[in-house]
């Protein structure tokens, strides 16, 4: 039997769909590996891309000038090569595609991925995220600064090298323009109503000092996962750095597990935020790809998901004791 | 350069991103092949799905009984067996995943595919489309029935034999909604509007008695393309014979040029209509799978299109007279 399921609180729904009795490893896949050796992010390659805007090494954030490019970095942002915004046309913002759009990438070393990541290391990759984003939404005409990251060949990742992106844009999104103003008319945060809700039920995953994450009621696709501050903070420029710590202890926590799971899942994750707006609360989502988007959610925005957020909870949660969850 | 579209009256925006200059043969793909002798759907096997609602045979509408199964048919409704939604629990329809789907089997043999339909095949097709969707917009408790063909394992067919589906819900999708509501507050029909300003310009790609079709300006993925009625109908049993006969040449037309573009691309079509709401037109909209939704548009909704439309309709009447297009 399906069940439909409405958001928490936008007029959104979705399709819990758990009739063919799924497991996770209906849902796994293996990722083709690439050719390291013709990989322009490595480390020695840092004159095949664009020079880097911001280069964290070891404490200090510099930045590549024409003469010197940095070398021995920790995490390297540079302006994508294919942007699908760009800086120059800044007086008519639509009509030139305004924006900014880099990317960032997290290690010098190629075989490396988030889940080999240290915990020093998760926390340098959020304090990154919180300079570049700040440092985007500073810049003139910018509204919105999207902050993502696409994992696997499935998730739209052209490259392998692990990285994720930030594109800058001259307008709110209509998404989130739509959920911000549905807040404003709330006399509570929505989500600090969630926080409670999803801190410790069965669709629990993950809880340390400063965050949670779940699987939410209204998942739309199977292994959805979302990150939520327990303190009611807008944006990552909010954030102390234990919280950035907290932050990436889960992350680091959720993809491991994800990964023992689903084998090597595709994924995205997305970093809902907003720098203006204190009713907003920041929230990190979290999606496996696992199934196509086919014509009924093309025709609906209505997603039909064949794993229950609470069963998906369940996998997530199977052989961790609470110790090691909390 | 990029540029950042408005749709012509939603507050919807889509990237349009030239930059990298691809062709047409950057997008294309060539589907696998599945093994014809264990497909359910083709002739002889009517034992190996559920008995279905409606054959279409000779100018006929039958049902299987029990007893019997229609064989020698064109058209064939079947439940699908492993349903989104199923009629059971009308009582609470949404805890019970309350509404129907159905799967239209198109043609009894494997190998056919709609580029290679008659006219009058396509007409047929038409008018069931019509009938299906007229039926379920009766039951009890139906709001909305959304009609949608993916094509293509990429598009997330798991099944070769062409075929479409249909989704009947107990809610109004919200996006459907939206667009509804914002028709309503409008002195005139934006739709009408568009076929107005779509009919001949550099976006204009097809026309005929009844139709047009045409790349929007504000195409979300490379090639979409979508089909207007010229008149104003809400739906297709609105639709004259003569109307329905129109839009299947249109389709029909269309997707063989987009199979000579860009090789055999898997695609999804949606229908979106309303029955119960005269101001809404009509309309279909074919979106190729070329590429991945990935992190930015999760986040966003800003989907990033590296094909303008106007390119895309020029590859779409490239060899083609004027004679033929019209």
């Amino acid at each position: 039997m399906s069940e439909i399921r409405k958001h928490y609180f936008l007029e959104d729904y979705c399709i819990i769909a758990a009739g063919r009795g799924k497991r996770p490893s209906d849902y796994s896949s293996f990722p083709e590996v690439q050719n390291a050796t013709s990989c322009v992010f490595c480390a020695g390659k840092e004159d095949m891309t664009p020079p880097a805007m911001a280069v964290y090494k070891h404490g200090k954030i510099l930045q590549d000038s024409k003469n010197e490019l940095i070398r021995d970095w920790q995490i390297r942002c540079i302006p994508n090569l294919y942007p699908a915004l760009s800086p120059e046309g800044a007086g008519i913002p639509y009509q030139s595609g305004y924006g900014f759009h880099e990317v960032i990438i997290e290690t010098p070393q190629h075989e490396k991925r988030l889940t080999n990541f240290t915990d020093d290391e998760m926390t340098l990759l959020m304090t990154a995220y919180r300079d570049r984003v700040l440092h985007y939404w500073k810049q003139p005409q910018i509204q919105y600064v999207s902050l993502f990251k696409n994992w696997g060949k499935q998730a739209g990742a052209s490259l392998e090298h692990t990285h994720s992106q930030l594109i800058a844009l001259p307008l709110i999104p209509p998404l989130i323009k739509r959920e911000s103003d549905l807040i404003h008319e709330k006399s509570k945060c929505p989500y600090c109503d969630i926080v409670h809700m999803e801190s410790s039920n069965e669709r629990s995953i993950y809880e340390n000092k400063h965050f949670i994450a779940f699987a939410p009621y209204c998942s739309k696709v199977p292994f959805e996962i979302w990150f939520l501050p327990k303190e009611h903070v807008s944006h990552l420029g909010a954030m102390s750095e234990d919280m950035l710590h907290s932050l990436g202890v889960a992350m680091s926590y959720v993809l491991s597990r994800l990964e023992t799971v689903l084998g090597s899942p595709s994924y995205n994750y997305m970093f809902f935020q907003l720098l203006n707006d204190d009713s907003y609360h920041l929230n990190i989502r979290l999606q496996p790809v696992t199934s196509k988007m086919a014509g009924f959610e093309k025709n609906t925005d209505i997603f039909i998901n064949t794993m229950p957020p609470e069963k998906a909870a369940e996998y997530m949660n199977e052989g961790m004791s609470e110790q090691e969850t909390h």
